[in-house]
């Protein structure tokens, strides 16, 4: 295994328990390493600091995997997938069979997520050194969990910046017909390889169960709704009328078919459209809750400014829709928006409806999405419950 | 009333929600105006901003209390605790009886606290110009909720800063003997006017709850256990050992007579001792989950480097008595503790005892401590669950 030496001082962040380093803090050429190998990191005192896969041509050009005089075999990944999987399953009483299983680096196996959707598991591979290793994951799946497929979906873009293809498909056995998970009491119908993502969004699951204090009796409104999750359970959980949005037809399609099979078809509306446009057929009051659950605004530091005025827009405009004790749920799950600038966006949507906002909820991803307190980038989802006043 | 204007800009932030006006912030000598009075306040452009009371002894010279245009009558604040009240009793099922009423400039009513512990209602004022409309809003409080009694604790040393007295006492009504209170099924009683704050610690009530998703089966031990309150809702939702740790003789024999109440005297034991020194005497794995709900480290700005030092030892102690695996569910109840410093502590902490900590739930105040938005200085608790890797 190569050696790689970090400049004096850079091995400070990766002793607190960070797992990357940057390619401006290495000693030597990075050309001089091959593209997905396997490196030892040492400080530029020597001392060893664990063991990591290399891409020169990414801003993150390690991610460390073990920690120092640990080896990366297959006991070791089979040891760590155990343990996610071990982990999941006692989150979500009685026991759980639909959870994100592993989570990157807050599971100790950087640029791999898993998610299970019963016995189906869908597998996402984001960088070049787990692209490597992507058949052993998987070997390792099938020993450990038995699964009836093995969904790939490697087609998120960020892909792209460790110069890897997009493609998704079959990877292992085969794909029941209809996928349908129980996620507390809702039933959902998962399309792991044609739906976004991995085929849902788990990250919100305990954001969605914190709502249903909020909705007897009420009005929801159900931005973004995909295929429909934080409108079905409000509806379920007590709602009068709900009433979701989405963009797409595929979407919206499955969203209808869901509260039908949740028996709370007669309560729910869906309803093809932007969000924006169809905020702008709103009068004040119209709703009593409101759900915004965009797709990330922004996804580079770049984006930022744009992103802000973004949310600022779109919280302003639903803001405009209710009245007041209304309560607004609005999130975002862009890392790059810290807390900070997601208060200053909404304060900013409320002064231009000249309302003050009451946080009464500040709610972040799922504990199967754990954050490594060492690494504020794993920790990316913010949802708050904020009442108008 | 007299008129206040500000210095030039300085408009900005009352104009985003904040109502606060700080003593460097006025146009014109602070003397001329008399302590406690009522203020109209305007921008350097004469732009009215709303109505507030003053203190030119405090730092906080003007607490806004109106929007520009409003009177500050009997009625407007008898509205505001009538919305107060009506609020929380939908925030708990089935009716809550047991909260904080009024949360200060989160309720529209600055210097100002109201806890109800049933019919009990427990007042604490903190500011010389609520000092002086204590008795209209005693006489409101009456008026509205009926209260068998309310007792003042007006003994809480942020009074100096205002220049008012410390004292506590009853100020209406007959005490009952015996309160006691049902919080999510457990009954605890509460002495309103011997025990600490006002008698409970309402603010972590939700985060209670979400323990008990963590402790099944567990060995659990609550640190400055007070009265029991964590302890007791984790031996009742299925921790197999509970220990509590308290520098209070009068809170351990509480805790110990709330364990009887509750039919959990078996599986729990309460213990007079510093946290520390108790901690000290643990080995590692002596227990899976340990509570630090501690005092606030950092009640000012100036106190933060002491206070950063505290919780790093603190919460050091504690990690070495959990095995990987355990859950350190740690508090910092100081406003000046930013998330941000508090997680330096803990992955300081963390370092010295080679763990990684996964941040799987990170929680703050009760939504009847509801946050401003526009007032940072309103959102003070943190609560995290942190996994040891």
């Amino acid at each position: 295994m190569q050696p790689l030496f970090l400049l004096p001082g850079r091995e400070k962040r990766i002793l607190q328990g960070h797992r990357w380093v940057f390619n401006n803090e290495i000693d030597g050429r990075l050309p001089d390493f091959e593209p997905g190998s396997w490196v030892e990191v040492f400080s530029s005192k020597r001392v060893p600091l664990g063991r990591g896969y290399i891409n020169p041509r990414s801003l993150i050009a390690v991610r460390l995997v073990t920690g120092p005089g640990q080896e990366p075999t297959r006991e070791f990944f089979s040891e760590l997938l155990r343990r996610a999987e071990e982990k999941r399953t006692l989150l979500y009483y009685p026991g759980s069979t639909c959870h994100r299983v592993v989570f990157g680096e807050s599971d100790g196996i950087p640029g791999l997520i898993v998610d299970r959707y019963g016995d189906v598991l869908v597998i996402q591979v984001t960088t070049l050194g787990m692209a490597r290793m992507q058949s052993l994951i998987q070997e390792l799946m099938v020993e450990l969990f038995r699964p009836a497929a093995i969904v790939c979906r490697n087609d998120t873009s960020v892909r792209r910046l460790e110069g890897l293809p997009l493609e998704k498909g079959l990877a292992f056995g085969e794909l029941p017909e209809d996928i349908r998970v129980n996620i507390d009491g809702l039933e959902l119908r998962v399309d792991p390889l044609g739906g976004q993502k991995t085929g849902l969004f788990l990250d919100q699951r305990d954001n969605r169960r914190a709502l249903l204090r909020w909705i007897g009796g009420k009005r929801v409104l159900d931005l973004f709704c995909y295929t429909g999750a934080w409108g079905l359970a409000a509806a379920r959980g007590g709602a009068s009328r709900v009433v979701g949005v989405d963009a797409s037809a595929e979407a919206v399609d499955q969203a209808r078919s869901n509260a039908a099979a949740n028996n709370v078809a007669d309560r729910c509306e869906f309803i093809r459209s932007e969000a924006l446009q169809y905020l702008r057929t709103l009068r004040k009051g119209d709703f009593d809750v409101i759900v915004l659950d965009p797709p990330a605004f922004a996804k580079t530091k770049s984006a930022l400014p744009e992103a802000q005025k973004g949310y600022t827009d779109l919280n302003r405009r639903a803001l405009l829709a209710l009245a007041p004790g209304g309560l607004l749920v609005t999130c975002s799950c862009s890392y790059h928006m810290s807390e900070e600038l997601f208060a200053r966006a909404l304060l900013q949507a409320a002064r231009a409806g000249g309302r003050q906002l009451r946080l009464m909820e500040s709610r972040g991803q799922a504990p199967d999405h754990p954050v490594l307190l060492a690494m504020p980038e794993t920790r990316y989802l913010k949802c708050w419950f904020l009442e108008v006043v």
